[in-house]
């Protein structure tokens, strides 16, 4: 297995972690996450006979079984943290949040076994995918379920007025609108020969941006909030839900399998077009002739990564992603954000964002 | 092509379509469906961009094409129709009912592209599917965004309180999760030795009918009528779905492609479990051999069709139908239907049932 020692040393350098700060995070997580994690699988579970296949699919898609029970098993929860936090931070309780949170996770992962499917990823947190384990026709099934789930979350143990009841929903539904339209597009990138940043742009704010904007927004509603925070409150999910996703591009070429799960290369391997590979094609034919031949071995996938170094591509999406980021620190700041939820808020961001390679 | 002389003629004695209320359902219809289809296609497609793709799978799928506009492309419609009908024959305006009309088709129509790609059916309505079109990982989206719409739907155009919103919404949702698993339990049959009747009802309860039923529920609401009064337009619903299914499955054994746009004999072709064949396999040793090879060739399949008929198969599964169809109307006859709507229920009923071969 090869390394790339440059774009490590790189990526790792770009943003250190607090100590204290991850600490905040650390601590409010494991107030709120367990307490959060026993209502969604209730909620869920109860309204499906654990026996039928449904049922079955969900509860280890979602990571509930007995037997490979783990904290990583269970995802990262982040969308759900965030609402949480931001229902605090904008002066609300946090509990008042959890069926919004729940949603929102929910809604999450039905497009997590989907787009496993679409992908043909046989791996998702280290463990087999639920097409791979059921067949793509019951997992499009169990993602279905999902999103049913999602909506009935909201009705069932939601505290909100019925006005603000449909206003979170339909706040989720326009998400997931956006979602489905930039899963779609990034497909369609994979067959496209010219992508440029404002077409990937647009892609990734629909796949990733859109949820983890509502989730903010939808945390800030739960509080009461002013429509005005409610804004600063989502487009500062909006650009970390760019941040995050550029990251995640960056991981997908310099991450290494022991901290991403994904193996080192992976999506250069997979030809797919992120947004390391996109800029990288506007500035090499070596890497555009590279690109036409499928499927790549070891030695071409370091050829390639070691291409995006040369020709400055890792420095200009880790800048990408730095902009996004103080964008991101920006709009929270004007949420004023209050308490150690805001503080967290703060670290949370840090701590996603400098993720290692 | 064989046909079955008896199949025919026996399911074509059946129920005998009255002129007069299938002109009732004609007028209604031809008054009702081009307000709600146009409706229905300007609020999906104002919310999508029609030159992205998922807004052209969605143009394409719900029959808007201007090329390929034609009647038959566009779908029966046929449970918006009962939305509309219920809320006239429940005393109330069938334009209240559009946007919840429009719910449930968008919802019907999710399922189906998932369901295209799930039996790998290359046609719809005698066009080509869109899976076949535009690759399986772009039909899953194109059914998502669907579900997203047919909530989105209810947010934007719907006359009712806030109340009566969430309830219409969390209703839709219970209809989409016993569909999903209706679903599962279908594809699931197909890899199982041993189904009885009462799985089989099960099933098909999902499936079918729970969208069936809150088609109708729904219509009742939607005019205001008393739970009561809803209750019985739901069990109405409910028994109708599952004897049109039962119907279905009778032509997907018995059908003449010209009359159902399936081939003759196709379900048994494709080895499917449907309410025929799971009877016959009860009765039959040599079916059971039969079915144990795949695929079946035209002569094998008018051997398995020659078992059903000689075992008295299509006998009992009409008299199911029957059954079922009595129960539909019993019940909406407790709900004291109004008006002309009411009496085109009755005949949308016989009408349905009375599908020929």
């Amino acid at each position: 297995m090869f390394r790339s020692e440059y774009g490590i040393r790189f990526a790792a350098n770009i943003i250190t972690v607090p100590k204290m700060n991850s600490t905040i995070v650390s601590r409010l997580s494991h107030e709120y996450l367990p307490v959060f994690e026993e209502k969604l699988r209730s909620i869920v579970m109860d309204s499906t006979v654990a026996t039928k296949l449904v049922g079955q699919m969900l509860h280890y898609h979602m990571g509930w079984g007995d037997v490979l029970k783990s904290e990583s098993s269970l995802g990262k929860r982040i969308r759900p943290l965030l609402t949480l936090l931001c229902t605090e931070a904008a002066g609300g309780h946090w509990r008042k949040a959890i069926s919004i949170a729940a949603a929102v996770e929910l809604i999450h992962n039905f497009s997590l076994i989907h787009d496993d499917i679409q992908d043909k990823s046989s791996l998702r947190r280290g463990r087999p995918t639920v097409w791979s384990l059921w067949g793509a026709e019951q997992a499009i099934n169990a993602g279905d379920a999902l999103f049913a789930h999602a909506h009935l979350v909201l009705q069932k143990e939601c505290a909100l007025s019925s006005e603000s009841k449909l206003e979170v929903l339909r706040l989720l539904d326009e998400a997931c609108l956006s979602l489905t339209e930039g899963q779609a597009a990034d497909i369609e990138f994979e067959r496209k020969n010219q992508i440029d940043l404002e077409m990937y742009m647009n892609m990734i704010e629909g796949k990733t941006a859109s949820l983890i904007a509502v989730s903010t927004e939808l945390g800030a509603l739960a509080s009461g909030a002013s429509l005005q925070q409610r804004v600063c409150y989502r487009d500062f999910g909006f650009a970390l839900g760019v941040a995050y996703q550029v990251r995640d591009d960056i991981l997908g070429v310099w991450g290494r399998s022991s901290t991403t799960g994904k193996l080192t290369g992976d999506d250069v391997r997979a030809r797919k077009k992120t947004l390391p590979i996109i800029l990288g094609l506007e500035r090499s034919d070596e890497l555009r002739v590279l690109y036409k031949q499928a499927p790549q071995n070891d030695s071409e996938v370091e050829t390639v990564i070691t291409i995006l170094e040369e020709t400055g591509v890792l420095e200009e999406v880790t800048n990408i992603e730095f902009d996004k980021v103080e964008i991101a620190l920006r709009k929270l700041s004007n949420a004023c954000p209050k308490g150690v939820a805001g503080e967290a808020l703060v670290a949370l961001v840090r701590q996603l964002l400098g993720r290692e390679c």
